[in-house]
């Protein structure tokens, strides 16, 4: 099984930007530590990083062959880029979406995702172990 | 480490009612396959289940000294109860809101959820698999 | 044809609460009333009254295999219990709402049923015969 | 007594508009059927069918002095017309609005009746029999 | 005089939950010192705490015939309970809403009250000194 | 122990303006009721009126120094003058919003309060009475 | 000087429909009245009345050449009919729109008039004198 | 019969402030020509100029046993001072409204008068005339 | 192939209507120039004009057996006419939605059509050759 | 004349992504076919796709003195890019926008276009063929 | 060149009033530091103070012949004095708006301005230093 | 003291989009004379341009080391880009936005900035002197 997981605009920046609010590790140490996670469950996984809206589209486009799942944490896209709901839409593998706030807490704008509707899952508030649950959550759906 | 599950309005009736939204698995399906996991993560857990606004309240009360975290299906409750907000406010210990179904993908009121701010975290969309992820994020959060 | 009668919150207060809204009528007159109607339409009747959501769920929920149709008058519950809707919602047989006020004519929030949608049809206005032709309207949906 | 009943625009259809909503029996069938029940109440009864919202008012006035009662199914008048609103008001004989289907689960814009607060009651969900209860509850409220 | 005391959900647990909004007294303590102010303004004063809102409207029923007034802080009810509205409106003795906190200066769904229409008069923000003004308001009410 | 009680607009005019609203007793008689209360509670009392907004702010201004509470029935004022909102918010005494009727039973702009949120308790629908009681609720906030 | 006079729908009803709102007059005398006020102001009048939207915007298209000025009252057609208010903006003539009542006094869905902004200018609430102060205004507006 | 009008903020700069919008009269033009058409209806006419709220407030409260109608141009007062909405409410002599420009046609906060409901009628859109119009009108709501 | 050309309100007075908006050509040139286009596509065209809604409600009515595609500009109606909606909805054969202008770039009313979703497809802002575009569109459409 | 046609983000997927909803036929193909069409009407034609808004805004910019005319399907653009919408509105050449789906008979967040205000017309729901319609719209606008 | 800078309400009381937000320099500190920079930039500067509506309105007038250019802070004015709004709309030399804080970090009411749209520059943020920039920004104006 | 100016979205059009609005300067010209106000306050600048999204949060991050301070015009960005206030609040140097145009007097879309909350302070209405000013503003801000 092959799962790829996208991290979305400023996520690069995770362990130095808002740490009360993100966390203090670092994107890389997080992504080390799902690989781990990866290789216990038998999936082959890729992450990668993208402060672009269209970059985020041509790895989704480019993923739909390649890939049996997609984890991806949106940032600020997922409340408004429906050029991304869109593509995800376009995908016949299941998406999963994982944040590591609990948005639901934090300002109003954050309540809405556009992307929830065309996701099949949704993990939110659970720092840096968000992405293990979500990797998980889209192994089940996948063996579904 | 315990944990009580909270099912809530109309989840006695798992497996009957719209199977094709909520799946076909039973209530005591989804609780045996739970305590299985629970044992391998060495997690003492209970499960109850309640159809009634107050029971909930009363049931989130007396689990304040006895558990260190809570995961709560609330139902349609999610929606509405501030009271059931009120009740999980006042508690010190994490609780974990899971949803058998994509709920972003359905009515529109199913989008908000008055209980997640107060939540510490979110799960949603993977049957009954999300009470394993919520679960495991439960217990990732008490160990934090 | 067996149908069950639904009386929600302080409806037990009929004849006494607000006559000029709701009558001079106590709720055993309309029961009494509504029993001599269900006889001569050949229909097994059963009238309950429940002030408690949950205790309106929970009769909906045992009804599911006992009657043919219910007939719900959820007073105030109609504008917000979604846990209500949620249990008719998972029944398979026909449920009628009723209302023995013109609804539209009073108070903004009466306006919204969330319960409609999941009813199979609508009786408001018509005082205590709102009952009389819910309990018509549900039979002619049985035979249907 | 005397009723009046008023169908409103494309009512004219029935039986061959979207027949999954509104059922296959047209006008003449379901005015034959209303004719006897009237035999059968009593009921001397007019049946008209008007597209325009004019003509239907036009009716309204002219019905205030020959009838004891209205039925009315106002269509998609029933969402917009406060002219037809304004000429219910103007009427002291009660009027009975009847609709077809279930419009509380139909597109958001048929939730809102426009003419409900001045009708007397309201019928909705049960087909052609919508008609039926509506004449019984528009003579019960005449008796009354 | 006669006047009772309502205390909604999650009071119970006053004293422990939340204390810098709500206080470190108890319910206990509280019940306490109004029932000697109770005792100075020669009123008889019985005190009860609900968390399922079926049971405060089972309660404002049965205090119909029994109390002179009623004093109710209805906790989360405040914001949606239609149905202990409809309680309060078919009463013909003041109702007086009181809460401890400010609950203007609070959350936002908390600046909705849909029992206040129906209330008599509301004091809010003076902590547990709102029910003792609350008794005062209330056999001020009673004396008029 | 001092306190100001600021009277807003249109309340110069008391019993004669809407004497089914506002009481039939006048603001001079008003006053001498509650400076005998508050020579029982040993409070300094000061009454004014002010009709315009600017007058108020600058009442407000000149008391932050004078008086150790205030006691405000901003009327109109209380709907939209942020001015005088922020003219409280800039004090450090607490401020008690007293209102004679049950706003949240009237027009629906009078459900909005832009003051309360900067106000620590607020009274209303005591008629008179709203006064003494905020007068007691003041003195308590000080004591405390 | 030309002045047309539309009476719009349920406006042949005054009189009879709703007296303590609309005034106990009917159209022919408030017409009569009028002729003797065009008179005075040496005004050639013509009055119509029409139930029907189409009806209306014929009305309008064949008085762009013959009036100098047009009165309307619109009744309900104010609040929605923008078929109405096109043909009113393709007029070069003044149009002056009247309403016996003080519509601002009313139901809320009567305080929007989707005409007003196409007419000259609006006369509300002084009876059967709005229309004598309407025409007075159009033949103001001609001279001009 | 004696009239009081009041003109509200920034009327005193007619004739110099956007003259497109509001004409090139000046406010003493216009009183001189207003006192004219009061001598030829046997009005006793007195005409004031205020840009403060408070300054309306006193004025309307002294008027209230010195006139027998007012006619008052709120200016931007008109959308937002509830207290001038008060004290005219408080008033029983009749009150009209009265603008010189069609506010329905202009920006979109001006369509909204929050003291329209609390005035008899309003008048709008005849420039100077609509002086003219609302004291015609006054005095025919006088003489009723 | 037969296509009925459908021109709704105020259309009549093309060339006539405010220029600048809709252009200088009558109805009757438009008409000419589409019949011309029909000819060359091998189409049989027929054109009607309507101001009343129940007229047009009609029209469509009679269509259905007799045309294989409707083009349509609803005028005014696009933005309220429900009636319309439903009629346009009962038909089998395409219907397209045609206007001259950019309706997206005026009054805000306009930007919403009630119709286009029971349209096939919509043209908007070409001037008169938005009805030979909607003309084409409909020949593709039928073709399909 | 020389015709630039933009298709925006996920339209690379066409043929591809859901077939019911967008056709069966891809980019290329559409491409070609417009080819042939804009030879036969004497167009010069270029064809680009991009996912990236910032891209989409490069190629308005470049176009600018390059194009006498430009059709976009703006994808899910349409329903937030402010930023392409200031790229259109800084051209002085006619830009059409163009839809495959009838997007007024989808979700809602597609019934609003940002573009279209500042596009000069608009084409929805011919398919392939609306970038057919469109073209031959364009050339219109270009020629006027 | 002339500058007149009007303090809005509440802002006497800088120095003091929530020093957090406001900073700690007094009015007659900053007034001090900004007739410095007038002197360097050759401006003759007048700094007024007012609490009331009224007064910044009569201000607003008599400095239409005497100024060049107007700074001002309207406090909380700026979110509801459209009276205000008039005054400046009234002017022909250029108003600009000064916040000391960031208004759109704080309270949602403070985010809209009715100012702002007559105003011809605005300057939020930058504490004391805002009063700097705004007459900066003024002078550049006048000088255009 | 080293600040960054970063232009968004259609900017490098200055000087030849809408001259009306934007002024005739080009962004060189612009920039030039920034560079000799930097050189005068001490600053050493550097400006860079962009219409991508994504490329606008890359610059804002690699400066989060390299600079003092930030100003940013973010064109349309302002009204809806998350994106770039996630990696503008992301930062610790202070930020200030810039606009050419009041946008306060512009459409509605324009009068709510996403990015305003995150930002420190902001400039609009002065054109080109917009920069200055924030370049100013921006210094005094690190100075402090």
């Amino acid at each position: 099984m092959r799962v790829l997981v996208i991290h979305g605009p400023n996520l690069n920046l995770l362990g130095e930007r808002e740490p009360d609010v993100y966390g203090t590790e670092t994107l890389d140490e997080i992504d080390t530590r799902l690989r781990a996670l990866a290789r216990e469950l038998n999936v082959e996984l890729q992450c990668v990083q993208h402060n672009a809206e269209g970059a985020i589209i041509d790895e989704l486009h480019s993923a739909r062959d390649s890939y049996d799942a997609i984890v991806i944490n949106p940032g600020a896209y997922t409340h408004y880029s429906y050029a991304i709901a869109d593509a995800i839409a376009a995908l016949r593998i299941p998406v999963v979406e994982a944040h590591l706030s609990n948005i639901a807490a934090r300002e109003t704008f954050r309540r809405t995702s556009v992307l929830a509707p065309v996701c099949r899952g949704t993990i939110a508030g659970f720092g840096a172990q968000s992405y293990a649950l979500a990797l998980r959550g889209a192994a089940a759906l996948v063996k579904r």
